[in-house]
């Protein structure tokens, strides 16, 4: 399936004003625009520092406001969906657009510090922030000590950090938490050519997007990754009715997946591998044991993020394990490009 | 590197006979044999169920006496090893002894049911048994569903689920729990072509292993791998003094490896970060917060399980991040079979 | 301090039609009435079943909408009250409004069953309902075991399970979750007599309250503690400026107690016993390890549930080893009838 | 019940010469005494230091040895005792045997500090040592301010943190650790007056007992409590057969109680309220439903410890609402002294 220009709708977010008027919340912003189910998007999304830390002397907690951490761009109120329909999100492009990233330290953030949940009487650890040069061309950042002269290239891999819609029970959450509405999940699966699947809790399901990386490790250990602005095209797509979708899944070429976004970290993975087996079963007809046993012997289990105010766990088991069996309709696959 | 069957030293665990003569715990057990730093060993090792899961109409809760699960092959006493070494044990090859590993479900036991420690007022889930056909040749093993024809081959990938050292401060460990000894780490890492390294605690480190794994997922879930006895030859070697190895370790062609194994699992991950910055730190020299930050970009994380009395998870950074950067005195280089 | 008729504000709550017209959540509903600092005001809160379980044949899961549980009287408008600020809420009387409590097991609801986030692959278990008969003259409700002649009269100890005002950073929470806002966090210490502190987080603090027991264990264990209509009388009053409330605090005539709602409950452990600290430090002057040693050896803490969304600890310590030390300006002191 | 001089045997331990010959595990060491069930003995314990911090310019990191913390006395072999069975302890009486107890601030070591476990890049907190004057006449021991002049007095309750018998599976764990054989549950219901049932997993039990308190806060939230010697005369009983009791239990004139001890702290939770709500059906014949929501209502719930390797939760029920039910055939009312 390929789209002309004609075929896709741009978004431009409004973002060189006032901060205040973008999204930081999941729920609670009035919907900015409207499309149809199979629209393709193009549009972009801010850093998570809404652009302020520009260089290694940008401390966040001097150029940052609270208040507007995570920017999201939208909401986009999706026509015809409903509470118990799923929508489809294929990530056609992912493309950093600048040339640098950053990553910092922010005090009593991350995964292995003192934080106001795992509240201990540490001080801070130091603050610090580093500048990744992007060379999209070579696909590669440049990690550069700050300490010493080590620098070393790694892969770039662009992804979104943040990806959601309007929660249930008339919550609305802060974009830096990720939860069974999506939000901030932090994985690295969320790359190009994935397809994540968000069940809708309100209608127009309320979807937006923000938090891109040019890469992360597993984990987001210091809690930031190679943050940085976002050219992103994206196929909003809708599946009505049908088996719900309570915790957000996706699909690449190569694996399903399911998350599991909650504390203490075991119950993250207890949510992922049970609707992976919920999910399996839908797929194969297999029982609850099989289900459970063919889950035990397949499933990859990598972490996402353990530095939010949820954690992250992901669960991947392959479709080559699962042969001949069209998964949420066969929509990853029409929009996917070869 | 390569060894004449002359240099091989053969040891046959003493199974046919009292299965109270082995070893299911870590401390606690004389010596059986002595090698020497570089000693290349032959062995193989007993399922977790010692033998007496045979067929899908054998079930753990009858078969097994709960006193006798997990039998381990050793100790090994290493000449020359003291407390503050590190024991480095590179996997030259991990072979199923037979056509047919097993799993089953056990009453209590797992990620997703009740246990004695996520204590719940929950009946047991059903307890099953499945058998896998292996196919070495073809390198693969077989599910085959209990409750429908589902068939599907999944790719063979031999392991030790359990691999240590006697523990320290005079603690003796069941076999089938995992901690800073090693134990039942239960990671699919743990396979042919792998270097693990493991702090010494008593003089002799009184290293012993088992558990064999054809597979398993990445959580263990259900609790139960495809479950086999091993053929397996391994060399044992020392790094005498230098920094201590406080938690286990892991090297491949590829990857350097850190692991954690307590509970929540957030201090699982905790741990295993807290030691992969380190040791990224005494090869590279970054800073304190220059190691978080290039750990937070380039970690994988791995969950290894979520259903032992500790839950284990893994670190890995690729070498190729690190390069010419010799690791652990190039030892894993050094036993590494092209 | 006493109060007239004319001096008590009565707010009557509109329970008697459209359950929708009340309040589900913390923020994200507007203020229903304006209140002076230092109002006496009395009203009155429906149960958490909104008053549809009437009888041991009731099941909560068939009377009940899960959009409309644990409905709030409020929102209340607090005048002059902006960030930063602390809302205090002293309660003068909490009574049932009935004869007859109500708890019952809810599916995949408690501390000791599977639940949406500790996942598991159980059924769930047998749900029934509780019917107690609460006789107020006495001070007693009376257990009556459903499968068994079992009977006894526990002390009745009314108190509000819910009390909390609007969430920061924009965010709104459904009512039965506890956090830094307030909201479920079901601590039976929230009894006649005792003084609540909630730093306010937007202007007119938006107070609201419910979800009365007529007594709990420590824990509500099941989910669900003996659940009734309460007529209540409460003080509200604001401390303007000073030093910030991060989470909620209590105090009666015996103690200074701290809260912490989170998951795991280590961590809620922890934010109770730092805020602790900090607040011992504020009227004691002790130096970060002074506080720290002097909380070791004098904190109660009872743990307040395990059951909801996030776990509440209490952290006490007793007002008599702080001696002639004034605590938030003497407001406790200043409301508290003899 | 009364005991005369020649009734009691008294053991003394071997305290004064090398450390190493005293008892650092449960499990691991030859029993030094035998005694028949209903023997009255006294004895006494060293404090956790083995009295090597004498002062507040003593720092445990210099002056103690970490493989010689928390010297027990015992083991005691009880004559009868098999696995299955249930040990009696009952403390008739515990006393500090001088006027001195220290605290202090362990690196690395507490509730609120990074730890090996929670396994963070903070450095440790400040170490410190205090030294409380003891009135054993008033019953107070004194809180004495180092970094002001803050002094105050608490109450003197004295109590063992630790007591406990040989683990199962063959296991030996450190006397630092608590567990379902006991061991450092930390909880100051081990006072006079209470009894301690445990389960028997070797013959003769191998009970031990350390770690005097003069009093602690509940969680030891620093890790170390007002740590004192203690002369102890206790009551050492056995209950041959009947329920198991897989987690160690207390009783008092007022309460039963039960333990949980292991992480993260919920599944502390969940373990105490499980054994408590199968420990009321034994006594009640209430069906497992009944038996949870009696519970639910009735459980006062407070934290022992969040310090140790495992967390220890204790769960109360109070005997009155259990009226003219005997528990443990009596036992406890057997030994009480009025």
């Amino acid at each position: 399936m390929t789209d002309s220009d004609a075929d896709v709708l741009r978004f431009e977010p409004d973002a060189e004003g006032d901060p205040s008027k973008l999204a930081y919340t999941f729920g609670g912003f009035e919907p900015l625009v409207s499309v149809r189910p199979g629209t393709v998007v193009s549009t972009w999304t801010m850093d998570c520092f809404a652009g302020r830390v520009r260089s290694t002397a940008d401390m966040v907690s001097e150029v940052c406001d609270p208040r507007f951490l995570n920017p999201q761009t939208g909401p986009f109120y999706v026509e015809g969906a409903e509470p118990g329909d799923t929508l489809a999100v294929h990530f056609r492009s992912i493309t950093p657009r600048e040339s640098r990233g950053v990553s910092s330290t922010v005090p009593l953030f991350g995964a292995l510090t003192a934080t106001p949940f795992t509240a201990m009487l540490h001080p801070a650890l130091p603050e610090r922030t580093w500048v990744y040069e992007i060379d999209t061309g070579a696909g590669v950042v440049r990690y550069d000590a700050l300490d010493s002269p080590y620098q070393v290239d790694l892969p770039l891999d662009p992804m979104h950090g943040t990806v959601g819609v309007a929660p249930a029970l008339g919550e609305v959450r802060s974009s830096l938490t990720p939860g069974s509405w999506g939000g901030n999940m932090d994985t690295p699966e969320m790359r190009t050519g994935t397809t994540c699947y968000l069940g809708v809790n309100v209608p127009g399901a309320l979807f937006s997007l923000g938090d891109g990386h040019a890469r992360q490790g597993e984990g987001e250990t210091c809690g930031v990754a190679v943050e940085c602005a976002m050219d992103t095209t994206l196929v909003i797509d809708l599946i009505k009715g049908g088996p719900p979708t309570p915790w957000p899944r996706m699909e690449d070429d190569a694996f399903i997946m399911t998350t599991g976004s909650t504390r203490p970290l075991e119950d993250a993975f207890r949510i992922a591998h049970t609707e992976m087996i919920r999910w399996v079963q839908q797929l194969t007809g297999l029982s609850d044991t099989d289900a459970y046993q063919f889950v035990t012997q397949t499933a990859l289990t990598p972490i996402a993020n353990v530095v939010d105010t949820n954690y992250t766990v992901v669960t991947k088991v392959a479709k080559r394990f699962l042969p001949d069996i069209p998964v949420m309709h066969d929509i990853h696959a029409r929009w996917r490009r070869p």
